[in-house]
């Protein structure tokens, strides 16, 4: 057998490093908040990019599949490994390469992890701007086009990647784009392998751009009589030009979650936003009085300007734990976390629309939102055994948010969960475009095969 | 023939709108500062996205080279017709289709000039952020992946689409993209396409990001005693995270000329940055307090801040007009602009060397840089009919750029002046990517042979 063939050839370069280990092959299965579906013939774990060149060769030969694994917290099951084969461990690929502070980049291996980089820069002065929340490698960040609350102002992984070396599906080893902030010579290959899930090559190293960690931080929450009112208050401020950092949104349930689960006593269980300014203590305070002032011009009340870390920090990590406050509301239910993304003009229609769908399932659910971008997630609580109306109401929301001109993704991918919907949103032209190049860099399809395309 | 068979069907489609006559097919035989090369058989004008579709059919099926053409101000020769065949000016499909304040996002048609669509927005309180200088068509400045004086703090234009209607070889009409803000969702088309210069597809539409004209504008301008004090300046600037718009270099060869040509007598000739800042009239006050200390910590001298608009217009009106400048300052002398970019680190360094160059090689020249983005340009001048002298300076400076990790170009593209440089850029391998790209997209090689790749 191929696969047979391609392992025994693998174990004389990896050795140790590659195992048949059951527990290990079923933690490579799934992504977080996903059934292992297929488990992988082996994991493999190398530490270098010639070892993953070496690795695809053998891979290309025997066409035996390769499923890309980083930190295993994708939510559309993008790791999984459908038709067996082999799962790539990346996360021995954990160095940071190189770091300027002149030119604010530095040069990572996949495998290093955000919160791992956010303590490597901080030292220096520096920051990585893009935060999706969990712990995620940098490597899978760009397979799946991450982004997170502070999108608003510094971008996607897209705007913060100056380019990468990755392996091709035969092996060859490319380096796209380099240390300049921007070219126009050629095809944009990095922004070709953002976002392609491991299907077209496997990502090893990144160059990324950095920021220096601002003079001053400051954040703000406050509390609105409705939905329309908050996200009425955010197209403002953005209008404007105030250049927020960080706008979030919590819908009444959400917040009564976050109240309880992270003692966050002194608020209001009602819809809400929560701010994060950055910039000089001049403009950081100037920043919010300008927002206090479009917030109470929409009825925010209780607008709480603070700029001690302590009191920042205790927000950002309410905001971040609001998937288990939500689990902890629900005690006994299971829960998943879709995504999706509306043009901000449709979004205080498209959450009333998504309440009443909500409703009509009988399900519970809360909803928090990047919601600067138009960008929202609802977590969806169902009585365990019932995941299957999760999903149809999950169906229900991603194909409201494509009616209003949406897309079925803000930043968790397609993976296998949200296929169905790619040809509704791109149609079957782009979508055609879509396979034909995959049909060019992968002809053998080996590059974990089964994720974005419907077969 | 089939170049005749395709002419033939598609004047039943395009009348008059498809010419022969001899002087417009000269006008679309090159663009700004490339002589023509090679004429096309044909001019045709279409009006939407259906008669490009239905053309393209027809050149796919009769193998008939097209390229597109757009106001003809590319550098690069981008535009030459070298295998003859249709120039395909989109210059009449200049609607501006959509306009959405609360989303900041316009949609316009690919024809539509820099400056209409300015003029266009201003009235509603916006503005499209990509500045290349030229007054060149929207559709242009995607397939050149243009960027330019503001590009250090809105990015470059593959920063500010957020979709594209195009047409493939065979006519397919795709959406890549759609208004949101961001997606995960499939393979970045919309990327794939910007900087691709006519040679997967034909764009017709594009969805841009706008923002608010900022409530106040401020402008500055500072001589340094040397390029390196310049340089050490904005690095610093731009470290510090002050949010400046526009951060512009010029030499003293070159702020000699723009004294003389557009009297800005009460400037010195040695090396200067202007900067702009954009924001509410207290941050804006505060940038350029703080620019200025910096500025003056290195040896700037003559901080001049101006918020009145003449002064900032005649500023930038200089700015745009270096390149006659230079041509007066050096009369009956040839001229080209070189364009490199290299990392911030090495901009000093890359500006001495490539002087060094320039005084080797027994020509004029002057420089400008979007220094922000260690982006900078060569303004060659040459004794009439010693062009070859020029070029072999040009591609000096490019090489030395590339030794120093940067890039052939920064804004200007490959077209055909580029093309030799793509191997040592890029290297075989991602260069071999990218013809696997275009041969999977355009099997026949209609779309502007001869660009990008050397054949």
């Amino acid at each position: 057998m191929e696969t047979q063939e391609t392992l025994a050839a693998a174990r004389q370069i990896f050795g140790e490093r590659l195992t048949f280990n059951a527990s290990i092959r079923e933690t490579h299965a799934h992504g977080e908040a996903n059934p292992a579906c297929h488990l992988p013939d082996a994991v493999i774990f190398p530490e270098t990019t010639e070892e993953v060149s070496r690795l695809l060769a053998l891979c290309h030969a025997n066409h035996t599949p390769v499923t890309p694994f980083g930190a295993g917290t994708s939510l559309e099951g993008h790791v999984a490994p459908v038709r067996g084969g082999i799962s790539l461990d990346l996360s021995r690929m954990n160095k940071v390469l190189a770091l300027n502070a002149e030119d604010l980049d530095a040069r990572v291996e996949a495998g290093v992890t955000r919160r791992q980089l956010e303590l490597d820069l901080r030292e220096h002065g520096l920051f990585f701007s893009v935060d999706p929340g969990a712990d995620a490698t940098i490597g899978g960040m760009c397979a799946t086009r991450a982004s997170g609350t502070t999108t608003v102002r510094y971008g996607t992984i897209r705007d913060n990647v100056l380019g990468l070396r990755a392996v091709m599906a035969d092996g060859t080893v490319v380096d796209t784009g380099g240390r300049v902030r921007k070219s126009s010579t050629g095809y944009d290959l990095t922004r070709l392998l953002i976002g392609s899930e491991g299907t077209l090559a496997i990502i090893t190293e990144i160059q990324l751009k950095l920021h220096g960690i601002p003079e001053a931080i400051g954040a703000a929450v406050c509390g609105f009589a409705s939905e329309h009112d908050a996200v009425a208050t955010v197209i403002e401020i953005i209008q404007t030009g105030i250049p927020v950092a960080r706008a979030e949104f919590a819908d009444a349930a959400q917040m009564a979650a976050s109240i309880a689960y992270s003692k966050l006593t002194h608020l209001a269980a009602q819809p809400s936003l929560m701010f994060e300014f950055h910039g000089s203590a001049e403009s950081v305070a100037e920043q919010a009085a300008r927002a206090e002032e479009i917030a109470c011009a929409h009825g925010g009340a209780g607008f709480a300007f603070a700029t001690e870390a302590e009191a920042r920090n205790r927000l950002w990590r309410a905001r971040h734990d609001a998937f288990w406050a939500a689990r902890a509301a629900y005690p006994g239910m299971g829960a998943f976390s879709t995504d999706t993304i509306v043009p901000i003009s449709r979004l205080a229609e498209a959450l009333a629309l998504t309440r009443e769908l909500v409703t009509r399932s009988g399900l519970h659910a809360t909803i928090v939102g990047h919601v600067g971008d138009g960008n929202f997630h609802v977590l969806i609580l169902y009585p365990e055994g019932e995941a299957a109306r999760a999903w149809e109401l999950d169906r229900g929301i991603v194909g409201l948010a494509l009616s209003l001109g949406g897309s079925a993704s803000g930043e968790h991918g397609v993976g296998l969960g949200k296929r169905e919907f790619l040809p509704l949103e791109h149609g079957p032209a782009a979508l055609e475009v879509m396979r034909a190049i995959k049909r060019a860099l992968d002809p053998r399809g080996i590059l974990n095969p089964g994720k974005i395309f419907l077969e």
